[in-house]
């Protein structure tokens, strides 16, 4: 079993680093580890954000481990050669369609969120995000009016089978879950959102057992900070899924907590914390690794079938949170390897 | 001076006729009414969301108070003949770009926010959305692709003259708040927003005073949720304004409370909730009439030059929830018409 770490920019060699050292607590036998650059670090290296030899790695390997990519240095390169376009592509040439963002308070932490306790305790949610179609993937470029004007322009869409596999996605997660998927669009304005409900629908005919509801992202972000406690599932396009999940990720308390797996059609995933690169605290020791190792958890149960092994990861986070472990994100002091000595010792 | 009256669909005509009864005691010398159909309603009597002696009427009016759009019966309708497009042809007949959403907590109603006090309490901000551009307006429609798929797009897109005038806007607004523009978009994956981002900076040179910030609308519907007190004008483009503005109402508590203006390039402006239509509650007498009233303060201001007549209505509407006013949506149960008393017997 390969994993292909991936530590990328800012925060990400660190917080890589903790999960790696959760990882190797563990002694999974037939495991092994190879690195890759992505990223800033990446073009700042090779001069491109996704290397040939990544990519390679990536493709070849049973998950990835990824940290975050972005670095303000990259700001004013062409677009094809920023940061950002290593997790894009990444994404899409392996097809990793189906970004799966859960949202639980611990409860430890619920004092943590900006919201009332009460409230916040209530949050147990996952957003099933498309990750290979929409706006980001569409023809885009700058070009000019017929009255001489700069015009930047993108063309979001979708078609029926980028859909109905991201839907058939929610509805075995909402199955698995409570029963219940939410499905997030804009159908009274865009018709790449017409076209997403209607399917849908005709997806959901499969589903007699799971219930069904629409919802406008407008109103969506408007009663995740209502009452977030209403979903189980939310299912949603790419542009609106990275709005809503980063939200949904703020309502639990700290960003710094939540872990993303984003599948392919098999069993190959990608994992990585919700968090960016987080360029201001870079380097400092601060970062909390624990959305990390959470995601090296979701790896193993995902991508490599250790669910036993996977529990144990979110057992020890559990308790070293209970132990009274805090990073500054949690109100703390600790540093990024205290933290992840809290959760080895924990282990 | 003539006020164009749309009370549009669901509670849409309780709400109105609540905001016509205080803009009545006021008395205003000048003053006339004229009643328009819009939206579901409009359909349902003339066949068309938006008919055509209702377009005429809004371009003769000095201002617009308008109830709300949107009705579950005509989900079905083809896009041209929907509630919705009464809105948008409005915006974009008129040339009503520039969509000023303030919110800001009542200190009375500091509780009802799901966020804890202290959070809650510090929100004052304005959002500015441009509302004749975007993915809102571009080509969209049903096609099929190469392999013979059903697939919906929708063209997302501004130009420059669509980017500056929007930017002023912002930069005027924050100019007379605490100085303070946040511009958010997505520019790490479109270039729509790059041309945005571009443009506001281009713009800024005119704005010394004004301190700019960017950022990008997954980390702002994050940042709306942990510290809303940071923000002070934000200026975004149509569907991210959608998002955010709806997202940081209920951040204030209630959605019943917030009051938007949509502005010309001259006085002329729309005036409405930011609420919806609430088909669910419609003809109950449940509907929180404050953000119409709230919203016909605004158009005093901003369209007839009456800030001591605004001023009075926002007095009054301050006094009746100290008097201790509230509808059932802030946790009260007084009806539509006795939330109206509540302020009249205030004013
Ligand atoms: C880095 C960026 C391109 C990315 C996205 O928008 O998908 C990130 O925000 C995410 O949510 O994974
Ligand atoms: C009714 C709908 C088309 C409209 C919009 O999306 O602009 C509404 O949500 C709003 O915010 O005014």
């Amino acid at each position: 079993m390969l994993i292909a770490l991936f530590a990328g920019d800012g925060i990400g060699p660190e917080i890589v680093a903790q999960a790696k050292r959760v990882l190797d607590a563990l002694a999974i036998p037939g495991i092994s580890y190879e690195e890759g650059l992505v990223g800033g670090a990446a073009y700042k290296a090779v001069g491109h954000p996704l290397p040939p030899e990544t990519l390679a790695l990536a493709k070849r390997a049973d998950a990835i481990l990824f940290g975050a990519v972005g670095d303000p240095d990259c700001d004013a390169l062409e677009r094809h050669l920023r940061p950002e376009q290593a997790i894009l592509g990444l994404r899409k040439e392996l097809g990793l369609f189906s970004n799966l963002r859960p949202a639980k308070v611990f409860p430890e932490l619920a004092d943590a969120s900006a919201l009332k306790k009460e409230v916040a305790s209530a949050i147990d949610l996952l957003i099933v995000r498309e990750t290979n179609g929409d706006v980001y993937f569409g023809e885009k470029g700058f070009r000019t009016t017929a009255d001489g004007l700069r015009e930047g322009y993108d063309i979001m869409s979708y078609n029926e089978a980028e859909v109905r596999r991201i839907a058939h996605a929610g509805f075995l997660a909402a199955r698995a879950r409570r029963g219940k998927l939410c499905s997030v669009d804009k159908a009274n304005v865009l018709e790449t959102s017409q076209l997403w409900r209607d399917v849908v629908i005709e997806v959901s005919a499969d589903y007699p057992d799971v219930q069904l509801s629409h919802m406008y992202v407008d109103n969506a972000a408007m009663q995740l900070v209502r009452n977030p406690g209403q979903f189980d599932v939310i299912v949603t396009g790419n542009l609106f899924g990275d709005i809503l999940s980063d939200q949904a990720s703020m309502c639990v308390g700290s960003i710094g907590m939540l872990a993303s797996a984003t599948m392919n059609e098999g069993r190959q995933g990608l994992y990585e914390p919700i968090h960016g690169s987080a360029p201001d605290i870079a380097g400092q020791g601060k970062a909390n690794p624990l959305a990390t190792v959470l995601s090296a958890a979701m790896m193993l149960r995902y991508s490599l079938g250790l669910s036993a092994e996977a529990d144990r990861i979110e057992a020890a986070v559990a308790r070293a949170l209970a132990n009274g472990a805090r990073s500054a994100d949690l109100g703390g002091t600790m540093s990024t390897v205290e933290m992840g000595d809290a959760v080895l010792s924990a282990l």
